[in-house]
């Protein structure tokens, strides 16, 4: 079970898919099918088994998918089974708002340092976290061994803040600056942009 | 060019396009190629050359893309060379900081109305908003023909929600909710969830 086996495109689909089991879980469910997943989630269930089949199967032909058994699977898989520390950089209405969404941690990822270049954030707290210098960024990134940052620093930061945060070793960031980031092959990178999400749509009204 | 013979995928990547030209002018370019988008955005020039090709073709040979011609035919294309009013529902955490961000303003989309069933929050501001109480939802989308949504309120109550803005004539919904919507094909859904897409990155941690 090499993870350069499984298509990237697999693994973008099994966080929605473990998404939609905690659901059923909390619902009261205890057993589901690739039909019941595929109605939920507007994927066919040839390809919901597909997809979980490059994991050994986790279900058997006509009795389903225990749903317990299936989230460890897939949190283990996922990595998530464990708790992650993610340095936040950028500390306006954002980056405030990031730190205070409280999403992050129900689900394991835990903020634990927020950094800002301008002077007047710096030593103010944002939700939990006293915001730290742009300058002790690499510092604390390498001593705490952070490997997932977030960025939402104006777009034309976003660039000079990533390579910061890849030098010291950061190997995952979340962009939330509206701008693509160049970053090296072994760096993978996420984008938030809700702006973006509007404009997919807006296309289809009349 | 009937909007039936465009792929979704390529409508979901002139978005992208859009949002590197507009950096692209504002970093004062006039001209680009399909070598330099795909450098910035890591999408082959090939890829980017046949996506503009569904539109007739915006480019020549040899001389490049005109960046104000093109970003001007792709706004129209995806109707954001207009301004749309947006309903966002849920003024809690997670809607608030919604309300309040300045880049869908900023970017032609301006939340007129928001809404939340606590009496503790219906009358309040929330940005420059005053909440209405979600009795009013109904009415206020029917009356100022709004068509496009957010939803910023619990995953339990997140289809009831959608229930009741598709019934209003909501078409396009922006889903801040960790939930999959069920919606009638004519609705078109997206999501936000940014730690689905943290998870997607963990699993290429060591």
């Amino acid at each position: 079970m090499a993870s350069t086996m499984i298509p990237d495109i697999v693994i973008s689909r099994l966080p929605i898919y473990l998404r939609a089991l905690d659901r059923l879980a909390q619902e009261g469910h205890e057993v589901t099918s690739s039909q019941e997943l595929g109605k939920r989630l507007g994927i066919s269930s040839a390809q919901i088994r597909k997809d979980l089949s490059h994991f050994g199967g986790f279900g058997k032909q006509g009795t389903g998918y225990k749903i317990h058994y299936l989230k460890e699977q897939l949190r283990q898989v996922l990595k998530v089974e464990r708790e992650w520390e993610v340095a936040l950089v950028g500390a306006g209405d954002l980056g405030s708002a990031v730190a205070r969404y409280k999403g992050f941690t129900e689900r394991g990822f835990h903020i634990t340092c927020v950094f800002d270049s301008s002077p007047d954030k710096v030593g103010k707290k944002v939700g939990a976290f006293h915001v730290q210098s742009i300058d002790k960024l690499t510092s604390e990134i390498t001593e705490r061994g952070i490997q997932i940052a977030m960025i939402a620093v104006p777009a034309e930061h976003a660039q000079g803040v990533a390579d910061q945060l890849i030098a010291a070793g950061v190997r995952a960031i979340l962009n939330y600056a509206p701008i693509n980031l160049n970053v090296p092959e072994d760096v993978h990178v996420q984008y938030i942009d809700p702006v973006l999400h509007l404009q997919r749509m807006t296309y289809y009204l009349p």
